[in-house]
Formats: structure tokens, C-alpha cells, sequence
């Protein structure tokens, strides 16, 4: 039997994405299932099923829901939470870094504090200085990573990257897979975590 | 101190209203949270809304997901379960039986007899004879129980119930208050028992 893991699509801007960016590690660790963290951009994919922007944004009354649904969140789940002055906010040197970190170990460490930066303490994290001001903190080589990450192999990665969401059937984030079984949001990941400890499970998905 | 008490807004056509409407009972008692039951129609929100119809209707890829998510979350809480046939079915009279019934006892068992017929059985809920086969199951007055549903009175109650839902800014079903604080979804049922428990944490909503 393959040892157990899933598949975690998240985008940086997204808010409920921030909930499991900051939950996933520590929650599959202990329960022995391994992450593949997939970032990529919601945006064209939205644009692409034609639903005109961010639900959160076009529909107002969802809008003024989740900001108020946010820090009862993250006072559960023990998480920093400023409600964010811009919505979403551009990330998009922010997911090239991400992208171009693909499988590499400081990945979870830079989605989180991205993450931390615009939900946690409301500034702007795409600016090349912000950029440039996290990768030094990780310890991280930010002009080299910064000029790679803009580079047109880097950004062609993005847009394959997105281009699988897509295949994928994904129209929201965070969504995570556990072989073909799709599970969309946060609230899902417990699920997400358990169906990965119990392949047989997943089958019998119509 | 009050004693604790939410308010449960479902509809009897929505899935996600399904898993609350056969776990509410339950899971307030053991917590000693009174529940205010408020049947009420989705559709004419929505429209009022301009959504253009049920999110799971006119999304089709988040409705798509919807069919894969069900079955897992019956599964997980143990429910009946079978893919209606038809989508989102009709519950107009069952639910002006329900909106009659108000803080009738048997409105629980009458709302989990609509709800397990139409996702556990995937059988029609709305025509007077499978209204009334449900009403006598229960032991109801089926005859005399759909005149009143049906009366001027009756009816205006339900447009009077479904005008409240609107202007307390509900956008979906199933919803929870726990005084002015809002729970949306099944997903939210937990936390909203949770804060009727600990009214201070809702003190500071913004």
C-alpha cells in the first residue's frame, strides 16, 4: 500500500486558504499523512468559469459574512487575525516564490509567513521589498530567489500550475485530493487527513 | 444570565440544511442550548439577492462537488443517504406545514421526515398525498393540518418568515444565530452550540 498523503491547492490571497496554510503541517504530521503543497492563483480560474471576481467580493452579503465568521475562526484555531484593510490582496511575486520553492523544505515556512503577514498583521506582501524583507528573515537568499522567481521559466510554471487547478475541477481554495476525491475548504481537512488514512474509503465516491 | 438558545434558519429543499436538521436535536440537548426552529424559503432570498437561482444550480462545478461532498458527510455523521434525482426539489406545502407547526412539538420529526424522504429516499415531498402520508405516519391530522397550511393567514406567515431571514441578512441555509452573531452551514453547527455556551465570546464580533 503507497504510504499515505494528499494534495493541498491553496492560494496566497485567499483567506479560508490561510486557516489550513496555518493548520496542515502540524495536523498531517501527527496523524503520519504526507503534504504536496500546490499553490497557485484562483483568479484566471474564476475568471475562466465566468463568475466575475472573488464570491466573497461580487457577493456582498457572503462578503460581510466571512469577516465576521474569520476571527471566530482564528480564535479556535488559535491563529493571529487582523482583518485585512485591502481584500483579496496581490500576491502574485508572493506565489512565484512559492512556486519556484516547489518541493523544497522552506516552502510551509514561506506560506506561512505570507500568510501571517497580510492576515495577521494587515501589510501588503507582494511589494519586492516585502518580498525581498520575508526571504531574509527565512534566512533565504531574496535577490537570487527574486530575480529566478520573475524569470519566464519561473512564471510559465505558474500558469501550468493554475492550468492544472483547473483540470482538476478546482473553483475554490484551499482544496485538497486524496487520490481523485476532491474536498474543497477548510472545514474539510480533517476529512481530507482521515479519507488519506483510509484509501478504501475514497472509492466508493460516485 | 439567559439560558442558552440559537435560532436554526433552514430550508426543507437544501442539502446542507439536511445534515443540520437530522444533528440539531441531539447535539443541543447534550449541551443544554435551546433551539428555535425557523423553517423559512431560500428561494425568494436568493432571487431578491440577484444570485439567479441556487449557487449549487447556476455553479455547476460547485455543484458538482456538492454530489461527491454529500454521501462523504452522511457517511461521517451516520445519515441516510441517496442522490435526489431531482434538484433542489419542491417543499413549498411541507414547508408551510412547517412554518404552521412553529413551536409544535413535532416540528423536528416533521422536518426529519420531509428531509429523510427527499435525501435518504430520494422520493417527492411536496405533493398533498405524500404530505399527508407523512403527516398520518406521525399521527397527525393531515386533512385538517394542509387546509391550515394552505389558508391566507398561513401562507403570510411564511412570507413574513422569509421576509425576517432576509433582513437579518441571511444568505444561505442552513443559518444559526446566536443573538445577532451569525453561523452559516452545517459546518458552523458545532461552533454556534459552542458560542450559545459562552456568550461572552460573542461580545466582540465586529
Amino acid at each position: 500500500m503507497p504510504s499515505p498523503s494528499l494534495d493541498f491547492w491553496f492560494d496566497l490571497a485567499s483567506n479560508y486558504s490561510y486557516l489550513s496554510v496555518m493548520r496542515i503541517e502540524a495536523l498531517a504530521a501527527r496523524a503520519g499523512v504526507a503534504v504536496r503543497w500546490r499553490p497557485f492563483l484562483l483568479g484566471p480560474i474564476l475568471d475562466a468559469l465566468g463568475w466575475e471576481g472573488p464570491p466573497f467580493v461580487v457577493q456582498k452579503e457572503k462578503g460581510a459574512y466571512v469577516w465576521q465568521d474569520m476571527p471566530r475562526q482564528c480564535r479556535k484555531y488559535a491563529l493571529p487575525w487582523q482583518q485585512p484593510t485591502e481584500f483579496p490582496r496581490r500576491t502574485v511575486l508572493a506565489t512565484r516564490i512559492a512556486v519556484l520553492a516547489d518541493d523544497e523544505p522552506w516552502l510551509p515556512d514561506w506560506c506561512r509567513t505570507v500568510m501571517t503577514r497580510n492576515y495577521g498583521d494587515d501589510r501588503e506582501v507582494d511589494s519586492p521589498e516585502a518580498v525581498a524583507h520575508m526571504l531574509t528573515a527565512l534566512g533565504l537568499p531574496a535577490q537570487r530567489l527574486i530575480e529566478e522567481a520573475g524569470s519566464d521559466a519561473n512564471r510559465a510554471r505558474l500558469r501550468e500550475r493554475t492550468q492544472t487547478a483547473r483540470g482538476l475541477g478546482i473553483f475554490g481554495a484551499p482544496t485538497f485530493f486524496v487520490g481523485e476525491a476532491m474536498f474543497w475548504g477548510n472545514d474539510r481537512l480533517e476529512d481530507a487527513i482521515e479519507a488519506a488514512l483510509c484509501p478504501p474509503q475514497n472509492q466508493d465516491i460516485v
